[in-house]
């Protein structure tokens, strides 16, 4: 035989492009409407390999939910460690967020929009990247408090408190950057920062907000 | 015929005990798993009747969104309307948005979790009932700033920023909520007023968060 036999690719490798792939159809499509056909066609593969390397459409899905989850995570911590105080941590977090999020738009699509209506499965997946994303930033506001000898009395409950507010705010805040293009990341994150940053200095300083008192009920 | 006959019962008030038993099965088995069977069955009516009403289940998830997102913007204003003062609106509104929230849970189910991975038209919907809430709290955030007689320079476009931001943070609060039955609405409110409010007063005064300053990069 003259023809070349194809050079061997390793799985690892093959598995990287498949999910490269998927994430691309998944974001596009939807779950519901993505077609292995199609993605295994576009990854130049076959789509008994397909299943070979990554069992199912769902595990597909999930191997995209994961590989994504960890390259965000690992964005935030990349940026936040080496960072001094707890505002320039956050600050260069947020950053990477909103940076991974103008960047990787197809990833930011898989990971957030598509899940609540799909297999438990995947819903099992999607809670667990939430909450791995949730505790680095609970972790870095638990730094914070401690750091700043607050003189609040502030705990691991209002870390974790404190986290879902923020990336509620930033996870919402994507939302206006879409129909906002001309808003660079950088832009984003600091309008962010002075939203939240200058009132959490506040609190951590013991300034508290009380509301106003109700005039008393009629009898 | 000695049987009686039923009472007719008018249609605007059936179409409304249809949606609050649909409201209760969306949210318990998901929209695909839900069937208007069981739907029909548990309002005590005919399926031909809920089709008739309803048109589909398309039409009466549609139908349950649409009443749903006016009862959350509705209590919102009403809460927020004749308060004094932008933080006391702003308060009030948080608070008839986390007491919805855990009152009518099935609602809240209905509204936020089940929409990204459905038909265009539902996502149209959710799309506009998120707006809608949107709209709400930005023009709260329009009247404070142009009540604060603020000297920083913000805009219908910051508003809009921070209302993103806002009911990011409410939303995600609601799970950290689900995780901690024993707060009462109005702690949580009152913990996400004493987070944000602290800010948005410091920067309507003009105090501004600035990025550390990064070392030069290498030449």
């Amino acid at each position: 035989m003259k023809e070349q036999r194809k050079r061997r690719v390793p799985r690892r490798i093959r598995e990287q492009q498949i999910i490269d792939v998927a994430v691309t159809v998944f974001s596009k499509r939807g779950y519901h409407a993505a077609s292995v056909d199609e993605i295994a066609d576009l990854a130049g593969i076959s789509k008994p390999m397909v299943y070979l390397y990554l069992d199912s459409k769902e595990g597909l899905f999930v191997a995209c939910l994961r590989r994504e989850a960890e390259r965000l995570v690992t964005a935030f911590q990349a940026a936040a460690r080496g960072q001094q105080g707890p505002d320039a941590r956050l600050y260069a977090g947020l950053g990477a967020f909103f940076g991974f999020v103008s960047e990787h738009r197809d990833s930011w699509v898989v990971l957030h929009r598509q899940a609540s209506e799909l297999s438990e499965t995947i819903a099992g997946e999607v809670a667990l990247a939430r909450r791995a994303v949730m505790e680095q930033v609970a972790g870095l506001i638990s730094d914070g408090i401690a750091e700043s000898g607050s003189t609040a009395d502030l705990r691991e409950e209002d870390a974790d408190f404190v986290a879902h507010a923020l990336v509620g705010a930033a996870d919402y805040v994507t939302d206006w950057m879409e129909r906002h293009p001309d808003q660079a990341p950088d832009t984003v994150t600091l309008r962010l920062m002075n939203m939240l940053w200058v009132g959490m200095r506040n609190v951590l300083n013991g300034e508290a907000w009380l509301p106003p008192v109700a005039p008393d009920p009629p009898q």
